[in-house]
């Protein structure tokens, strides 16, 4: 846990030290920037995935919402009818004042600039009371969810256990016999989906050693070099984990969990990720657009972080969540499942993570539960579903933060929540 | 054209020869033979991109169906409401018998066999009377193209020309003045249209030293090795070809031609090809999935071959190319498109090809036009849109035959189309 807390902090010393030296949002907007531009792009404009360059910033401003350009992808099919309808009541909110975590006033128009924000959608009591779309994002258009995406695995996962399919107090092995040998091999299904799994595995975005590269790298989101001779699949990628620490000790977020966690489901459904997806969620909500998901060289679907959705069908999602999994006149997740989340796990094991920013918080389920009633799913760059069932608010947001780390902008962005909901509310 | 003569009566005898040496469609079914199932897949039912198992049969019958899955893909956009209906009344019609072109009895549903049939539409005046999907591919499935795709392109540039916007007459090297030094450098768009270029280029996918395994290499349809040093774009691709020949004189049906017009196209309209085709084909016919196109390393969609689309939005765009580009309560394409394309081209450039199994035919705005009224999107391995205004019907059918060629089933599958056209106007 030591060197994991050493790296947190670290991430979140950079992220303030480094923020100044990167072009603001206007100044990296993509457009502006004429980034994929013409028939062919000048090449200083070009980004592929091959060269590494679709990951870099301010490349990412573009390369966020073009995913499926760039690498394979699953579909995550919606139904083929009429879209469930999403009503309107804009509010003009670009003037909403908030304090940040710095004690600086900032306004919400402001917060969206210095979040590098590519859409965000806000709904209060049902309605979209705001909308916007900025640079390489538009209302019909697709965004990496990155980590949220795990929040939809541990729904789907908490979802079969409901039914009874799934044990959650069941060893790992039950299902993956694979993983006998590895960190999972005495590790439960309940602490893979909680995230208290004592692995050897760094998440530090920061440090290109970290495992996250290799990760990357096994699961197609990151280019490979000529020489590269390592797992090209996430499953050749898990089984070679090993333990360090020990399980359920304390809340320590890593991204292969849940790609453990996605093998699982698919394991015990028979089915893969994008179908369940689409089956259980996309479908019954009356998603507007297909989803995808990327996926590794032999299909499978990266799990920890593969999604790219429609930002209106997120704010579907999160309203589904907000009225307890009944949307579109069906009960979508389990009012028990969604309850269960709303709870959140045991704040003492989140706390050990250091997360100076989340006082009070845990994560259950793969969803970050804070103290003060809502919850949310969140990713890497920006990206969120927040729910606040209280206030009766849900919030999409996605973004292109230079900096992966979500340290570098909870300051502005939770604040700025908490805000929205007092003024909606009022 | 002498070369190309020869490899095309090449590819007809080698496809008459091995026809008896693969499996058939029952024994090849991708469902039969576990391809791709279980997580993760046995190794040998594993099919990857990276090491052209993908393109191999029999892992096309389920590749053709996951295209996305395998490479990265631009969207080609559906409308976000409803998807126009298309009724049914289902007739029994697997029984049809017709005699095929070596003078062999035969049925409707042995056709659908002996040509390895993902899925097939057939529609008579308006409404569906027949439907089947087969291994793979489902009903809200989609499945490639192949050179399908090339009509699409054809189609979208008389239409510019119908508007003005683009002058078929005009020089190739008045839009695109990086071809000045090669094949195309002296050649006019209508030539590109009519696939009547002399070009040193060979699309005989029996050999593998063709160009056309170059082109894939570039376009990103066909893994590169580690030792690659050829171009990753089209574009690189297009401005390598040299001449052979003269122009104008024979039609020769080249893939190259059909990248060069969809460079045009862009160039011209300031679009790429997947929004052109999501805007003027996709979202007005009221298209009930999105359709997608393989993309290169820089996002540029693969015009020659690489659109991926739903069966019933194949038979939509029949449809609407039967009813004289009418369909949705709208004017898709102009009439005077429509009728051009029907009209054909000229025959005698086309006999000089030596497609002995297309009797006076002719390709027009790269459509294949018949001297019976006829006409039809053709791509390799069996896919079509087959529109027929005269019997009012028309066919899209998907396939993944184990030769390229269409010569290799267009004795079966022509004579059925004609026969089922005979039997529904009896």
């Amino acid at each position: 846990m030591k060197s994991h807390l050493l790296l947190l902090s670290m991430v979140t010393t950079i992220a303030v030290a480094q923020t100044p030296s990167y072009p603001d949002a206007a100044a990296s907007d993509p457009l502006t920037l004429g980034l994929m531009q013409g028939f062919p792009p000048a090449a200083d404009k070009t980004i592929r995935f091959i060269d590494g360059s679709s990951l870099k910033f301010p490349n990412t401003r573009w390369s966020f919402s073009h995913i499926r350009e760039l690498v394979p992808t699953a579909r995550v099919a919606r139904d083929n009818g009429t879209p469930t309808k999403l009503p309107y009541a804009l509010k003009d909110l670009d003037g909403l004042a908030f304090t940040d975590m710095n004690g600086a006033p900032r306004t919400w128009k402001e917060m969206l600039a210095l979040t590098y924000t590519d859409g965000v959608v806000v709904m209060h009591k049902g309605k979209i009371v705001y909308e916007k779309y900025i640079g390489a994002l538009d209302t019909n258009g697709q965004h990496i969810a990155m980590s949220v995406t795990k929040s939809f695995v541990g729904t789907l996962a908490a979802m079969l256990v409901h039914e009874g399919k799934l044990d959650a107090n069941a060893p790992v092995i039950k299902y993956l016999p694979e993983l006998k040998e590895t960190a999972y091999g005495d590790a439960t299904v309940r602490q893979v989906m909680d995230m208290t799994i004592g692995v050897r595995y760094s998440e530090n975005y920061a440090d290109p050693k970290a495992e996250i590269w290799a990760y990357a790298a096994a699961v197609g989101m990151a280019p490979i070099g000529l020489d590269y001779k390592g797992p090209r699949t996430a499953y050749d990628f898990l089984v070679g984990l090993q333990k360090e620490g020990e399980h359920d000790q304390a809340f320590a977020y890593k991204t292969v969990n849940t790609e453990v966690l996605a093998w699982i489901l698919r394991r015990v459904s028979g089915k893969n990720l994008a179908t369940l997806l689409s089956e259980r969620i996309w479908q019954k909500i009356g998603a507007e657009q297909d989803a995808y998901i990327a996926v590794d060289s032999i299909g499978a679907e990266m799990g920890g972080g593969g999604l790219n959705a429609n930002l209106r069908d997120f704010a579907r999602v999160g309203e589904m969540m907000r009225l307890g999994g009944k949307f579109n006149g069906q009960q979508v997740v389990p009012a028990a499942v969604v309850a269960d989340i709303a709870n959140g796990a045991d704040k003492a094991k989140f706390a050990k993570a250091g997360y100076k920013l989340l006082p009070n918080w845990s994560y259950r389920n793969m969803w970050w539960v804070t103290d003060y009633g809502a919850y949310s799913a969140r990713g890497i760059h920006g990206q969120a579903i927040y729910v606040d069932p209280k206030n009766q608010m849900v919030i999409a947001r996605f973004g292109s933060h230079p900096i992966a780390a979500n340290a570098a902008q909870d300051p502005l962005a939770l604040p700025a929540y908490r805000a929205m909901a007092a003024h909606l509310n009022k």
